[in-house]
């Protein structure tokens, strides 16, 4: 069978399957998900056995240090991922929910119901974990899906899989719900992201590359962010303690994830107060500073001049770039100017001020003296994300269950017609 | 200026204003809806006089009537697009609402602003009145709008416009947020279809053909509606009274709407009882039917054959299709199968098929007792619709204010940082 042909027939049974899935009570679905955790612990070995032809694969195609980390499974991933599942079994179940009834002059009444969206295409790279995880967020949501992992782990992906049908079966469900592309060649890629009379939505999951080839190419909506260049601004008022807590959490704590501050904006009338401070903090940490004309003075010996360049980059690195604005208004027009529309941070203690960032500020997170790595589907409280969106329409920001449904409208009548 | 470079010039003007007109308060845009439906009607005969132009070019193209009929603007006409401005003036406004706020254990509390998308592009065709409806709902849920109505209808659209600019001024709003495409090249569309970087959604209104091409070329989110393939299933259990009502209403009241049914599914043990009242009914206004082979013998003067090809089709015009199913499973997967997932009604006394058919059809609105003719912006009270969506994501079924409008995280925190 051709890939296309192979994509295609995959993806006719995902679509047959979700319909079922759709309509599979919360206990079924709970049922598989703890039945899948458990298979993950009894069947660890086996597991880490197919992970280890992977490895050695990928070691002797001379892939590089990061990549063999995200592939790599231990006993601890493993542990990991079945907890991730008997959490995603604990979440309140959205499909079905019911709400905004209201009776019109015709005598009907219109509300609205949360609904699957049908089947999701999970186009991931080199962790394998994201196998299960994402199966357990589109089951629980009552989505059937397609995973298209990365071929340097087809091993681990196989072996994953091979219990999650498992899992299904046990619970009665149709084993098509889940369905893992086993030929892994690149052009399977380009054939999901046409089948848009099959597949509902597509969530790319990996590298900025990545990312972007798929939203470039797709006909299928795309649920996707492409960067996370998040900003603290430290407004006049702030208070000191505080500015300086959330700017050094928001860029040391983890330097690779997309919640990370990439640029600090300080007002220019707090400067003076809180950059050295900062920049002795900093340099400790071995962060490297780019800093703007104005903010250079002041911490000359530690940092070197931004450039233009640096205030469009994500650095995914322990860099910074800082700059001295004018005032509120000037760092609210260089977050939504610069800035990916991910995640962005006031500190401040005027509340006119707080009120202005978070209506003006146009990005998927805005928050009020707050480190900006909290925007997280487990810290926001929806048990976990298979995603964060920077697009605007659908979901935005952290994506949970809620953001795999969708809501169609309902109609009670009692005979009415239209005049 | 090359036709690129216009449209990017205007989507990079309607982006700049669109921070402005997100931030508006509600009474500044209700100041320039109401001045804006003030001044149509001020300007009646002038509007009247830039339309005879178009129609005059549009005879001497040969244009066919229905289209000749869209384009024409009359005083009625005008009077109602003011109307319209004026209800949309008297909605509530979205912008800004707060909702789902909750304290997480780290100490912070999160919930959601809803905020406009941004840059809306509406591509139509010769209808002039969409310029007023879609800038109002634009400019009320906070929105910039790029109009790119069709080339024929230029004179009238572009004399609507400069009333619109006109009141935007008075109200002190930028002249910007609304941008009517002066230079109606077919290239134009192409262009605004792939600029992701200024324009956030695109709503196509017009013929399946145009909107089709929209949503295969465009590299930007579209809400839309291809098809309006509707049914009504008249279950085993109909109240005899409300299943004709509600069959001859969906069908007969309008021919030419997405809403209108197409295909008219009859339970096998209800089929004697009800169908031959509904032949002679149709019959009466000149309604031809297409039926399956088990219906025919029940209707068999009245009816013609249907093909597999009649399930497929939006006859938008009085021929109808019906067909005799075993039972509501068999329904439901027509409908799925068959279907747009636009509008789908159920007539049914019995309590679990109703709440089956609810749950299982897979449609933008779904109904009980209704008529599928209620799928509307106005039925369900949204006030003003700008379009009606058969996708699945972002918004689904009729599209008002809310569903221009999307939703960001908000999170107050007094200093947390993340461990």
């Amino acid at each position: 069978m051709d890939i296309s042909t192979y994509i295609r027939s995959i993806a006719a049974d995902a679509k047959d399957a979700s319909y079922k899935i759709a309509n599979a009570n919360t206990n079924i679905k709970n049922k598989a998900l703890i039945e899948i955790a458990k298979l993950l612990l009894d069947n660890k070995q086996s597991l880490i056995d197919a992970n280890k032809i992977d490895m050695e694969n990928a070691k002797n195609k001379g892939l590089e240090a990061a990549m063999l980390d995200r592939l790599q499974l231990t006993e601890k991933t493993v542990d990991s991922m079945a907890e991730g599942l008997l959490q995603i079994a604990s979440l309140p179940d959205p499909v079905g929910e019911m709400d905004d009834f209201a009776f019109r002059p015709s005598g009907i009444q219109v509300g609205k119901m949360r609904v699957p969206l049908g089947v999701v295409g999970i186009i991931y790279e080199s962790r394998p974990n994201v196998t299960a995880d994402a199966a357990a967020l589109c089951l629980k949501s009552g989505n059937a899906c397609i995973l298209r992992g990365g071929s340097e782990a087809i091993n681990s992906n196989l072996a994953i899989a091979k219990l999650i049908y498992q899992g299904l079966k046990h619970a009665g469900l149709p084993e098509n719900a889940v369905r893992l592309v086993e030929q892994t060649d690149r052009a399977g890629v380009g054939e999901m992201l046409k089948l848009s009379e099959y597949i509902d939505v597509i969530v790319p999951r990996g590298g900025k590359s990545l990312v972007k080839r798929i939203s470039e190419e797709a006909r299928v909506p795309v649920i996707k962010h492409l960067d996370g260049i998040c900003h603290v601004f430290i407004d006049e008022s702030a208070d000191i303690d505080k500015a300086i807590a959330i700017a050094i959490n928001a860029k040391t704590s983890r330097y690779g994830t997309c919640n990370t501050m990439e640029t600090l904006l300080v007002h220019q009338n707090i400067a003076t107060n809180v950059l050295p401070i900062l920049a002795d903090k900093y340099c400790e940490k071995g962060v490297e500073l780019r800093a703007c004309e104005r903010a250079l003075p002041i911490i000359k010996d530690k940092a070197i001049p931004a450039t233009e360049e640096d205030w469009y980059t994500e650095y995914l690195a322990p860099i910074l770039s800082i700059r001295i604005v004018d005032d509120l208004q000037q760092a609210i027009e260089h977050i939504n100017h610069y800035g990916s529309h991910h995640t962005d941070s006031i500190v401040s203690e005027n509340y006119s001020n707080t009120q202005q960032f978070l209506r003006q500020v146009d990005s998927a997170s805005v928050m009020v003296n707050a480190s900006t790595r909290f925007a997280d589907g487990f810290e926001y409280g929806l048990g976990a994300e298979i995603g964060i969106s920077t697009d605007k329409i659908h979901a935005r920001g952290p994506v949970g269950l809620e953001g795999l449904t969708g809501q169609k409208w309902i109609v009670f009548g009692s005979g009415q017609i239209r005049g």
